[in-house]
C-alpha cells in the first residue's frame, strides 16, 4: 500500500545526506555521504523485508523474492547529485520504487539505484547502467579520474568499505523489464497541468572534451601580436558554437558546463584551457550534423591556438517499448490519474536498459522545470500520484 | 668584489625551492616554499655578515650597517614567482643585490625582498611594497584571501613561525634611495644586442575583478531562450573586451588571467563565472580611457545575465628619478657596459618605492624576453654585467 506520507517523509530524510546551507542537495557518486545514504535506504528496505546487494560498479540492488525464480523486474533511478543539486532529481525515482514494492509478486522485484548517473563526479555519466547493460568497457570505467584525480575504481573501494555488510553479486543479468520514475526537469506537465507522464523515448546526446594549447606569458610584457591566449581563443570558440547551435525553434540544447584555466593567474596569459560539451537533440540526423560540425568550428575560432576535440559519448535519440506505456495509460486512467505521453529531454540510465530489455518511464512535475539547482521542487501530491502509477505498474510486470 | 661564478650558483640553488619538473618554478608568496628560500638567503647573507629581520607585512631585510647612523639605502625585488615561473623574475634583482653589497658603507645598505610581488596567490601584488610605502591599507592586505581562503594573515604567522629566529620590525621608515635590478620581461635590450638597460619608468596598470551573474539550469531541458548562461555570457564579454582593447600600435597590454566557473559540471548551465582583467599602457589618459569603458562594455555583452566590474587596482605610468639615471649610465660607461635606457612594460615595486624616495632600475636581458614561464632564461655573463653596475650604484649611494 502506497504511503504518500511516508514517501515525502523519506524525500526529506534522504536529501539530509549532502544537504547544502541553501537547501539543496550536494552528494558526489561513490562519496561517503552517498555510501551514507545509501545505508538509509538499505535500512528502509530492510524494514520491509527486502535484501540488499552491490554489484562490481557499485549499482545498488533492494529485492523482494517472487513466488518463482524469474528474471526480476527492476524499477529504480540513482541517488547521486549534482554539485548545485536539488532533493528530487533521481532520488524520487528510488524512493517512489520502493513506496510502490508489491507484497508477494510472482516474479523477483529489485529497487535500483545506478552508480554516477550525473557524470559530475566522474565524466561522463550513468556509468552504473552502462557498465550494468554491457554498454562501455568496464575497465575503461574503472580507470576514469574525478578532478583530484582519483580513479572510480578507488572511489568504488571506499564505497565497499563503507558498506562492509553488503554482499557484491555480479554485474548485470537476465532483467524482465526495467521501469524508471523521475521528475521531469521541464514544463510540460506543468503548462498542461498533468500530474503524470508517460514518457515515449529520450532525446540523443552527444558529449565533447575540448583542449584549446596557447602558450603562457607575460600580462605586462608580451606583445599582442605574439600572444596565444588560450583563454581568448576559447571564449571565440564558445562563442562560434553558440551560433552553430542557434536554433528558432528552440529544440538544441548546448552547454559549455565545465571550464578549466591554466595555470589560472592573474597576470600571466592562459596557456591551456580545457572544457565540456554536452550537446542534445530528439533528430537523430540533426544531432549527427550538429555534433560533427564542432571540430572544425573550434579549430577555426581557436586560432593561433591548436584545439583538440574528443567525443566522449555519443547517445541517439532512444523510443521506449510501446506496450509498456499502452499498459500505463490504461492503469493511469484506472486510477483517475490524467497522464500525458511526452519525450524526456534529458539523459536517464533507461537509455541503456533499453538495450537489454523492455524500458519505460513515468515523469512527476517539478516546479517550473527548475532541476540541477537547489531550488528544485515537488509537490506532494504528484510525488504519491506518481508513486501510485509506478505500484499499479509494478504489480501488474511483476504478477 | 662581485663573484659571477657564486652568483650564478646562487641563482640555481634558490631555483630548487619550488622547482617544478619543467625546469621551471612555483614558489607562492608567503608558502612554506618560500620560507624555505627565505632561510637560505639569510643563510648566505650572514656569511657576509649581515643581519636579517622581517616586518608585520613579511618584507625580509637583510642588513649592512654603514658608518653612520642614516636611513638606508634599499636594493632589491622578490622571490615568489608565478605558478608556472621562472628562475629569474625577481630572483635575480635580490642575490644580484645580495652580492653587490658594498664592504665598509658610509650609509647603512639593506638588500629586500618584498612580499606577494606576483599577484597570482593573493591579489593584487606589490603588496609587501605597498604596504611598506603606505600606499596600501594594512588591514585590507591582510584580510586577503588566497583560492583556498587563506588570509594574508594566516600565511604570514605560518611563515614567522617557520622563521622562528627572524625579528620583526616595524613596517615602513625612512629610505634613502631604492635601486631594484631584474629580468627586463621584454625583447628591447636583446634586439639591440645590449647587457644592460636603465629604466626611466613604469607603464600604468589598472586591475579588476569580474562576476557574471547567470542562472544554474539543466543542460538537457532548459531551453535556450529561458537560459542566463554566465559562460556563454563571459565569452562574449571577454571577445568584446579583446576588440576594445585592440590597438594597431600593438602597445596595449589586456589579459584575462584567471576565469573560474560554478558549479563547473559538464551538465549544469553555468550560473556563475569570475574573472580577472590586467590593463596596461604607458599613457596615462589611454589607461584611464580603456579602463573607463569596461564596466559599460562587459554589462552590454553579458545580457540577459547581470555583470559586477570592481577595480581592484589603478597606478598611473611612474617615471624614475633622472639623477639616479644619469649616475648609472656614467657608472655604466666607466665599467665599460653598454646600456640602454628603455621603459618597463611590467610592473615592479619600485612603483611603490618612488612613492616615498628616488628610485631606479637596472634591467638585464631574458631570452626570447619568454617570462612567467619555466623557459624563462638569461646569460651568467648577463646576469654578471648588471650585478657589477649594481655594485658601482650601491657603493656610490652609500659613500
Amino acid at each position: 500500500m502506497v504511503d504518500g506520507t511516508r514517501l515525502w517523509q523519506r524525500l526529506q530524510s534522504l536529501a539530509q545526506h549532502g544537504a547544502r546551507a541553501d537547501g539543496g542537495v550536494d552528494r558526489p557518486a561513490l562519496s561517503p555521504t552517498e555510501a551514507e545514504a545509501k545505508r538509509t535506504i538499505i535500512a528502509w528496505a530492510a524494514e520491509a523485508g527486502m535484501s540488499a546487494r552491490t554489484d562490481p560498479l557499485g549499482n545498488l540492488f533492494l529485492r523482494r523474492e517472487g513466488l518463482e525464480n524469474l528474471p526480476p523486474l527492476l524499477v529504480g533511478s540513482h541517488i547521486d547529485s549534482q554539485p548545485t543539486g536539488g532533493k528530487y532529481d533521481g532520488a524520487y525515482g528510488v524512493l517512489a520504487a520502493l513506496e510502490a514494492v508489491p507484497e508477494a509478486p510472482r516474479r523477483p522485484v529489485e529497487v535500483v539505484a545506478w552508480t554516477n548517473e550525473e557524470g559530475s563526479r566522474f565524466a561522463p555519466g550513468m556509468m552504473g547502467s552502462a557498465g550494468f547493460a554491457g554498454a562501455r568497457d568496464i575497465a575503461e570505467i574503472l580507470a576514469c579520474r574525478d578532478a583530484d584525480g582519483i580513479t572510480v575504481q578507488q572511489a568504488l573501494e571506499a564505497t565497499f568499505t563503507a558498506l562492509p555488510k553488503l554482499p557484491i553479486g555480479p554485474l548485470g543479468g537476465a532483467v524482465h523489464a526495467y521501469l524508471e520514475p523521475h521528475i521531469e526537469q521541464g514544463v510540460v506537465l506543468e503548462q498542461a497541468g498533468m500530474p503524470l507522464g508517460i514518457v515515449t523515448g529520450l532525446q540523443g546526446k552527444r558529449t565533447f572534451a575540448i583542449t584549446i594549447a596557447g602558450e603562457a606569458a607575460h600580462a605586462g610584457t608580451a606583445p599582442r601580436a605574439t600572444r596565444r591566449d588560450a583563454l581568448l581563443a576559447a571564449a571565440r570558440a564558445a562563442t562560434a558554437l553558440d551560433a552553430l547551435t542557434a536554433d528558432p525553434a528552440d529544440i538544441t540544447r548546448f552547454t559549455i558546463g565545465r571550464f578549466t584555466v591554466l595555470p589560472n593567474a592573474p597576470s600571466v596569459v592562459p596557456e591551456q584551457v580545457q572544457f565540456s560539451i554536452d550537446l542534445r537533440h530528439p533528430d537523430a540526423a540533426t544531432l549527427l550534423r550538429l555534433g560533427d560540425a564542432i571540430a572544425a568550428t573550434i579549430a577555426a575560432a581557436a586560432q593561433p591556438c591548436a584545439a583538440r576535440t574528443e567525443e566522449l559519448s555519443t547517445a541517439l535519440p532512444s523510443r521506449f517499448d510501446a506496450a509498456m506505456q499502452d499498459d500505463m495509460a490504461a492503469l493511469a486512467q484506472g486510477l483517475g490519474l490524467p497522464a500525458l505521453r511526452l519525450l524526456s529531454m534529458a539523459g536517464h540510465d533507461s537509455r541503456f536498459l533499453a538495450h537489454i530489455c523492455p524500458s519505460a518511464m513515468v515523469f512527476i512535475p517539478c516546479l517550473g522545470g527548475v532541476t540541477h539547482h537547489p531550488a528544485e521542487s515537488i509537490t506532494p501530491a504528484d510525488a504519491l500520484a506518481g508513486a501510485r502509477l509506478v505500484a499499479a505498474a509494478m504489480a501488474r510486470w511483476s504478477a
